[in-house]
């Protein structure tokens, strides 16, 4: 149960030091506006940091295009906006350009292609969601099922029958990750579609959705992709059924000829059919730093700096003689580490107190996240220190 | 149909100039930032200009807490501000504290209510809405028609057997306002629950949604209250309903007791069960300051200014010959009025290119916003001038 003490304490520093002085990620943490560098920030995978360039083109689009340009900047750029940030995002997924948009949250985008989907599969109403899934996704998934007079089932193993299957990439508390390829084509194979929520996995960990032969994918842009907090989510539609694509929110941003405001509702052919009001200008702009920041480093990169981080919290913690769900095979796994301890609710607290950020989940977990471009492998150390001297 | 020009162009000038002096609210247009003190924009029923305070308060809220605080700013404070900037907009609608909620969009917002109206109204399926009505009201309500066996009636007079009605406190083109006290009353003695929608008379005109005995209503915060582009929206709910309010998207910032992450959806008692994904708080930021700067202003003074506005700019338009569909009682308008033109859709460019900004709607209206914390009686004669001139 605690934390029995490292054979070796020294030997962890100096194992961190030098993987620091190798990282060819290391300089990017420069890329953020760090205030204070005591802090050990380790919940990146709930509110990634800030970049500097986010502070600087929120700027000049509040001065710029909103204060001086004003209602001309609609046209000049702002009304493309949710499908360029989800070009910006397609690299680090997958996607092909013009497959992926950025707007309204995870719960909106889950709730419009959990309807798209039940649309493609005329013939089934079961809606299957793991019970130990993301809370928001299974309310959402709950509240249709009420409403469709469709059947929840709380099990992804028997997909029969199925028309909706809704899954993470990446467990939210033990950071387990899933076989995209092999699980989308085991849902395919059962008549199921699939909806893949990438919201702890994006930026970190490598998805490729059209070589999986994924079909409908969202994802949020506030945890690793720095995208400032309630960041605007994205979704991915595969281009070939952008067309036929049916959700039950009409707005008029999914309008074709938006301002010629027809009487008859009309959407696009494209994904911008999913569409709804009109965008947070400003929530987008931090959206599109954030994500462009990701895309610049690639996501090859950021997973092997995610992949080296979770292998070495892993080995320091065990080492300390803590308990961990997280798998053991990286390719099994997301930018976050799991640690199991009876007394998470208070360790994650008094951890916040010595400056090493964590957060906790229910019922017994001290989430431990490793945002590639920020954190460094003497945070782990750091932490791990902290959290041993806590624990005693 | 042409400008036929004015009698005494040189009385209108000076009269401007005398309003403009005694204009209690002059000193208000120093809250804004106005980078270019030539242009006149008549635009803010469109988008509100931008308010000093939402530069130095994002700036604030950028650096310091999502740059500085990271994660724990959640707890501090942002997870309350949908209902804290709710209740700052309260009194400009006549609503009580906790009553509104500012979040998501109109169109998100507009979908939820429609389906808590029918939830209302359970042996009832039609709702009623004016062809005239704005794009995504309309849209909004032939979605939910589509997916719900229900009926649209393209009419709001007769309104026998109508479950909801969806209505604009002002309309978009022409400014006509209604008379929401007594309309809300027909249609409750119809048995319909109306909603109202009041993105454009929010922080323009006064509207008492409790005294009306209104139940529910929405509206935007980027108009007229000034909280920037694509600024979230907000939902009105008469207290007395919020317990057993229903609407199909479940999400997780609604659960009591949202990070217990329980199995059941149970959403608050309170107006809190509207809200769905995580919200954007750099829009609710601004959103936030908007509102604040017309709820100091008080919403008397902004709409004596409006109506003195309105009713200049009519006059004014109406001696240069030109057409106007706006009513003539001020208590039955809006703050922007129309003018309407063969040549309109070419007028507006031609009036940018001019240094005055104003708006196109279809198939011929010239639109001519009169913001109160912002437009000037002398702008109003320059938009005339110079309309005049380009007509010519």
């Amino acid at each position: 149960m605690g934390a029995a003490g490292w054979k070796d304490a020294a030997a962890w520093r100096d194992a961190a030091e030098a993987l620091d002085a190798s990282d060819p990620l290391a300089a990017w943490r420069d890329e953020f506006a760090i205030v204070d560098p005591d802090l050990v920030y380790l919940d990146g995978n709930s509110l990634g940091m800030l970049p500097r360039r986010t502070i600087d083109r929120l700027d000049s689009v509040v001065r710029g295009e909103w204060g001086r340009d004003l209602i001309s900047s609609w046209e000049a750029g702002w009304i493309e906006m949710p499908g360029l940030v989800g070009d910006r995002l397609a690299p680090l997924i997958g996607a092909g350009a013009g497959e992926v948009i950025v707007h309204d949250s995870t719960t909106i985008n889950l709730f419009q292609l959990i309807h798209a989907g039940l649309a493609m599969r005329p013939g089934r109403s079961v809606i299957a969601i793991d019970p130990d899934e993301f809370p928001t996704d299974r309310y959402v998934v709950a509240g249709i099922a009420a409403t469709t007079n469709g059947v929840v089932r709380p099990d992804v193993d028997d997909l029969t029958d199925v028309a909706v299957v809704v899954r993470s990439v990446v467990d939210y508390r033990t950071g387990r990750r899933l076989d995209v390829t092999g699980e989308t084509a085991r849902a395919t194979a059962a008549g199921a579609v699939t909806i893949w929520d990438l919201s702890h996995a994006a930026g970190v960990v490598p998805v490729d959705l059209r070589a999986a032969g994924a079909q409908l994918a969202v994802g949020c842009t506030y945890k690793y992709l720095n995208g400032g907090p309630g960041s605007p989510a994205w979704s991915f539609v595969a281009r070939d059924l952008h067309a036929q694509l049916e959700q039950p929110i009409w707005g008029w941003f999914a309008q074709t000829e938006q301002f010629r405001m027809g009487p008859v509702f009309t959407p696009r052919a494209d994904i911008g059919r999913l569409l709804l009001g009109t965008p947070s200008i400003l929530a987008l702009t931090a959206a599109g730093e954030g994500i462009a920041l990701s895309a610049d480093a690639g996501i090859d990169a950021l997973w092997a700096k995610a992949e080296a981080l979770t292998s070495f919290a892993l080995e320091v913690g065990l080492d300390l003689g803590l308990v961990s769900p997280t798998p053991r095979a990286p390719d099994q796994r997301g930018g976050h580490i799991a640690i199991c301890h009876p007394d998470a609710r208070s360790l994650v607290p008094a951890l916040a107190r010595q400056k090493v950020v964590t957060d906790f989940r229910e019922p017994d977990v001290v989430r431990i996240g490793c945002s590639p471009l920020t954190t460094r492998f003497a945070d782990v150390v750091t932490a791990f220190e902290r959290l041993s001297a806590v624990i005693s």
